[in-house]
This record gives structure tokens, C-alpha cells and sequence, in this order.
């Protein structure tokens, strides 16, 4: 059958993939505060030092620490009090020897002291003298000037997914106005088939069933950080489909044909693929499961995908190559959260040479994370629905033994 | 000192706080396409059956079973090709006893027929007649109606996170239009300190700091599946935060003040929720590190939360405390990716008595992950910045061994 003529295996499939698309999305400026979730677009320094002056990290005293060595309960330290430091405002004193002022959490140490006494570790007589029961060494509860950071370190790489840490890192350094970050990838989703209408057909007619692939993979596009456009359903007509996708084709940086599971729709599709343009088709097949007949091109530098018309194979192999395109497109690696480790409840047969993707559930055994596949064929939408996320059985083994750990990506 | 008055593990902390919020959000219609990652207000149940018809799984030709027994390589079945069921229409044939009719993978098993030969195990010598090298169990490659789901099954529950395979689920079923789900939980942010300045503030005076925390919580908000409210800085003036907590509290599902981490400006941010109304102040202080001074308030059956001023204790409190609160006022709970088990790479001691949380970056090692601390001090955002989250030290434990399983909650 000659879509199987060239299946490879999901990794390599994905590399020869990649090293056709040179597409990339451009860069936008966006205000830090709207920035999450989203991939910078270069590398970002820290214009200043954080924090820009020294800081007490405790309500004390701001000390000479030579003023309290050998301090203890039985012969306390006396100090003469000063004055107060005040929130928000420099120092108004300058700390000499025997003297001391008080200051509050993040308060600006004043000159001349460089430690802070807490305050459960003094002793209030006076508005004039406090004693010391503790002595302090030089720096201690105290922020040193860029401390955090120093003026002029790398603080994001290009390529980072900005988490919200990443934004109030920004902000302390003043950078907030705006920040370059890549553009989201916009997505155009096609399904094809005689058979398919519209979700909100009410009455169907016999042999009909609804288009709900390009719902399923426009839910993942968003998850993924792209944008998406869902363009009417094509019949299984060549000029049709050809006619939609030139169509599509500028205002996208990919497009993803969910294609009828027969073997005519598939090789209608790949056709089409060719005829749009060089290189054209680059992987017809996957040693997958579920999910083979999958279809990675390149046009104009541009990924395009033809997904298999069975909704779980879809997902599964959208989730496999279109995923991790979004970010590649970004100039980025996917997100961490999207992966995890999880022990198999049974043992799980395989084949060699193919990698099998099992929708499982996820349930927690004596602090362990446990995956339980939910069996079902790759037909039946409710076979995912409860599902956490597919669990891979590796390409070369027979399969995994019950209490295996494997890796499970989330949906 | 009398905010410590009251310091009591986070998970009974929690329990103590949400006795006595009342609060829900209210109920939205959605079009389905646009409900992914919100949380159904209902059980949602099948309006019919899926499939509504017998489908083929298979390109090949429909057939009576008991027309194929006994038949092998040697001595096949031969039976009469009575037409072609095509994609979206009924089948137009009946098949009888010795013959079939050739169907597409997802075309309408016809009537008479109980079994689909695949293409592979069949030999055609004209359009007339075909040659089957197989015998077919009845029911073979065919998807029954109702197989997927049956009318009338729930297929959500209430309060379940919408998830990209839902929406196909629910599209299958001609559930289209619109669908009941919880508002996303609006809420207000607050800093308040003398010392600080909004983030765009470019020439800091000594003293000065930029407001973090109001941009890393709001991250946190979304990320959680809520709106938020930005408001302008407060001064540490009691009368000054009580005008703007009340001004701001019924647009609001949730209340957020971070305070300044000076003992004086949590009291007054303990005061001012004392004040606003019943119950008030119900925890004030955790134990756990950092951020042992956090403040969980009810007012009128609404969370009101007081974080501390350091940024990474804020980041932390408002991940155990307020990114729950978002889901359990959708009536929910946490998505299940936002915690993942990992491995310490080194020892690291605790304090029975003391749940601690310490940000750590995550590695892979043979197939595990584990989890590495970042240490650095609590006021320092950078020690954040490049850490995937939290691992959590338990409460009744004195620290965790290197090579323990422990949980990760992620940022």
C-alpha cells in the first residue's frame, strides 16, 4: 500500500520534519504584565543592580556588628538609638560607633552600619538605648546592593517561556513597559470528508457524523500558546482541498489537514500536499500507534500535517508532531509541565519497532504516580475523555512490564 | 508577638479557611469551542447515541459473517459485490445471503451485513465477485451504534476541567452551541507599602522599591483560570487599605493584599480585614517556610488573603493557598499538572512541625526526574527565576533524604 512506503519512527520522523521548516514567527512587543506564557525573543540583561541598595530583611536595628562581638544575656551590648529609618525613603542617619537606628523589613540600611539586630534579640529601655544580647557578624540580615542581581547579568535567555516568577523579575528591574516576545503561531485547521458536518447539525442524516477533529486539535493549538483558524469543511475533492489550503496558506505559519481514515482521503491529501509546493511530503507514515498514517510536509518552509480522520489517532499524533511545532515555530522547547514519569498498572504489550501512545488515567499509590490505560479503539472519542494523557511505550521494546516507569505527556 | 498567636499547618489552615467561604461563582454559557480549561456548572449527560449508525473501522467490503467461515488461503469464500456504500449516505444496499458491498473506514455498514473484510484479505477478479482469504467473527471492524457512548450516559460530570477531548466529545454529540460553565473567579490585587513604586518607575530614589508582587500574582491568577484587578498602590495607612478593600470588595471574588513583611504592616493588614466584616481573620500564620505571617480572612463568605511582602514567600503562599481558593470557588479541584512526584537530588533538612516548600529546578536522570533545591533568601525573586517550582518538605518530617520521593508543585 503506498502510503506505508517510507514509515519511520516518531523521533526521526519529527527531525527529518524540522530540518525542512525554516519558518519562524516574528517578533512582538508586549507589555511584561501580558507577557505569560509567552517566549522571548532575545536574550533580556538587567539594565540595573536588584536590590539598588543595601536592605535590612528583618524589623531590628541597623548595627556596627563590631559594636556587639562577645554581646550575650549575662553582658549585653548598649547602644545609643538615633533615630528611625524610615520606609521608602533614604537614610536620614548615618550609624557611628556605639550607636544604632531603627529600621524596618526592607528598609535601607543607613551609612555606616552593616548588620541588623532583630528585634527579639534586644532589649528596650529607653527611646534612647537598647541593649544586645546577640552578637552579629558584618552583613548579617542585610541585603547587599545586587545581591538578587547585578547590573548588566543575563536574567532570561532567548527562547525562555516566561513563567510568572520571570514577570516579577522583570518588574523589579523596571522592566515593564515592554518586552519582545515571539509572535503566537497561527494555526489553520482543516477536516475533510463527505461524511462530515458541522457540530451544530442537530438531525443527522444517516451516515453523517460531526466534525469534531478540528475542535479537539484547536483546544491543543490554544493549550500550546497558538492561534487558531477553523476554515469550513472540505469535501474529498483534490481542487477542493488545494483551493482551500492556497487559500490559508499566507496568513499561516502551519497548516493541519484532518483527512478521512480511508486510504483514498489520505493519499488525496499527501497529493494535494505535493502540488502545493516543494519539498511537499517528507514523512508518509509513522511507526506509531495509534496514528500510522500520519503525514508531515513542508511547504515553502512552512510545517504542514495530515492527521489521521479517527479522533484519538488525531489527537495522539497532534500531540506527538503538531505540539511540539508550536514551539518550535517560537524558537522554543516545550514546557516542562507537559511531561511527566509514571509506574504502568499492568503490563502493557508492544511490538518492537513501534511506538504505542496509551491514553491512561493517573492515580496516586503511596506517594507514587501510577498511569492505567484506558483501553478503546482509536475510534471512540470517550476512550480519551477521563484520560490525564498518553503514556509511551518505547519503539523498542515488546512492551511494559506492570510497576514500569514510562513517560506520560499530558493533554 | 501576637501574629503568631495562631499558626497552624497549611492543610488545617486550609480546611479552617474554606469552612467558611461560601462564595461561588456564578454560572456562564460558553460556545464549546471556547469552554477549554473552564469547569462544568452541571452534569452534562448524551443527548443520543454515539455512533448513531454501525461504521466501518476498515477500508474493505461488508459482509454477512457466516458467509465467511471456514474460508482460507486455500479454500476462499467468494461472494457477489452488490454495490458500494458511500461516505455520508446511507447505504443504499442491502446485502443477502453471498454477497457484500465495498465500504470506506467510517462509511455505514449496510443493512444485512454484521462484519467489515478488510481490503488486505480479499482478491478481487472483477467488479462483480471477490475472493475472501479469512473468516469474520460477527461484529468484526464494525463500530456498533452506541458503542462510543450511549443516549443518555453522563459524559461530564459537575465541576470537571474542560479538556481539549471534551470539546470533541461534546462536539460529537451535536453539543455545539453553548454549555453551562462556571465564571472564571474575578480577583483583586493589592500591594501596599510606603516603600514602593509601581514597576514602570525608572529613576528609584534610595529606599524606593518597584511592586512586584502585584505582577507575579496576577500570572499565578490566570494561569489559574481567573480574572484579575490590578489597583493602585497603598500606602501603609490603615483608613487608606480599609477604603480601598471595601471600595473594590463586590466586583470581587477574591481579595489579595500583599503586605509589607514589617510586623506593624501585617498588623494593619490583619486589622483592616478584622474590620471590613464577619468572620474576619481566621489563620493568621502558617507553619510553613517561607511565608509563615500569611493572613486568611473570610468576609461575607468571600477569601481574603494577606500575603507577605517578600517575593518568593508571596509566589509560595499564594501557591498553596490562593491558586486552590481559584478552583474551589468553580467548585473544583486543582488540575492534575500542576503537581508531579520527583526525586532529591541532595538532603535536605526541615523542622517537624514545619511544611516547607523550596524552589527546585528539575532534571532527568535515567529515565527519573529529580528535583534540585535552588536555595537563596526569601526576598530574592531571582532564586525564582529558572526554578519549575516547589518541592514540598512534610510537616511531620525532618527533612527529606537524598534520592526521596517528594511532591512538586509547579509554578
Amino acid at each position: 500500500m503506498a502510503e506505508f512506503f517510507n514509515v519511520l519512527p516518531p523521533d526521526e520522523a519529527r527531525a527529518i520534519w524540522w530540518a525542512q521548516v525554516t519558518r519562524r514567527v516574528d517578533v512582538e512587543m508586549l507589555p511584561t504584565h501580558e507577557s505569560l506564557g509567552r517566549v522571548t525573543a532575545q536574550a533580556i540583561h538587567s539594565p540595573e543592580a536588584l536590590p539598588a541598595f543595601k536592605r535590612s530583611t528583618v524589623d531590628g536595628y541597623a548595627v556596627r556588628a563590631a559594636d556587639t562581638f562577645g554581646a550575650s544575656d549575662s553582658l549585653p551590648a548598649y547602644l545609643d538609638v538615633i533615630g528611625e529609618v524610615l520606609m521608602g525613603q533614604a537614610a536620614a542617619v548615618t550609624v557611628g560607633k556605639g550607636q544604632t537606628a531603627l529600621i524596618h523589613t526592607g528598609g535601607m540600611v543607613p551609612d555606616g552600619a552593616d548588620a541588623v539586630v532583630m528585634v527579639e534579640h534586644t532589649q528596650s529601655f529607653s527611646d534612647q538605648e537598647i541593649e544586645i544580647h546577640k552578637p552579629l557578624a558584618s552583613g548579617e540580615n542585610v541585603l547587599q546592593t545586587g545581591e538578587d542581581v547585578t547590573q548588566g547579568a543575563e536574567i532570561l535567555p532567548v527562547g525562555h517561556r516566561i513563567q510568572p516568577q520571570d514577570i516579577g523579575a522583570l518588574l523589579a528591574l523596571g522592566l515593564a513597559d515592554e518586552i519582545a516576545v515571539m509572535q503566537r503561531p497561527r494555526v489553520s485547521l482543516f477536516s475533510t470528508g463527505d461524511e462530515l458536518v458541522t457540530p451544530d447539525t442537530q438531525n443527522l442524516q444517516p451516515g453523517q457524523i460531526r466534525d469534531i477533529n478540528s475542535g479537539t486539535i484547536q483546544a491543543l493549538c490554544r493549550r500550546a500558546g497558538a492561534e487558531t483558524q477553523l476554515h469550513p469543511i472540505v469535501r474529498d475533492q483534490p481542487d477542493a482541498l488545494y483551493a482551500a489550503l492556497t487559500e490559508a496558506f499566507d496568513d499561516a505559519d502551519m497548516l493541519v489537514v484532518t483527512a478521512g481514515s480511508s486510504v483514498s482521503a489520505r493519499d488525496m491529501t499527501a497529493d494535494t500536499f505535493n502540488r502545493m509546493g516543494a519539498p511537499g511530503v517528507l514523512v508518509h507514515g509513522v511507526a506509531a500507534r495509534p496514528g500510522k498514517p500520519t503525514i508531515l510536509a513542508v511547504v515553502d518552509g512552512k510545517p504542514v500535517i495530515g492527521l489521521p480522520g479517527n479522533p484519538v489517532s488525531a489527537m495522539v499524533m497532534f500531540t506527538l508532531f503538531g505540539v511540539p511545532a508550536i514551539s518550535y515555530l517560537m524558537n522554543t522547547a516545550l514546557p516542562r509541565q507537559n511531561r511527566m514519569q509514571a509506574r504502568a498498572t499492568v503490563n502493557i504489550p508492544s511490538v518492537a519497532g513501534r511506538e504505542d501512545h496509551v491514553p491512561v488515567k493517573l492515580v496516586q499509590r503511596e506517594g507514587e504516580i501510577w498511569a492505567e490505560p484506558v483501553f478503546g479503539k482509536s475510534n471512540l472519542i470517550f476512550t480519551l475523555v477521563g484520560a490525564a494523557g498518553l503514556l509511551k511505550v518505547p519503539l523498542n521494546t515488546t512492551g511494559l512490564r506492570e510497576g514500569a516507569w514510562a513517560e506520560v505527556v499530558l493533554f
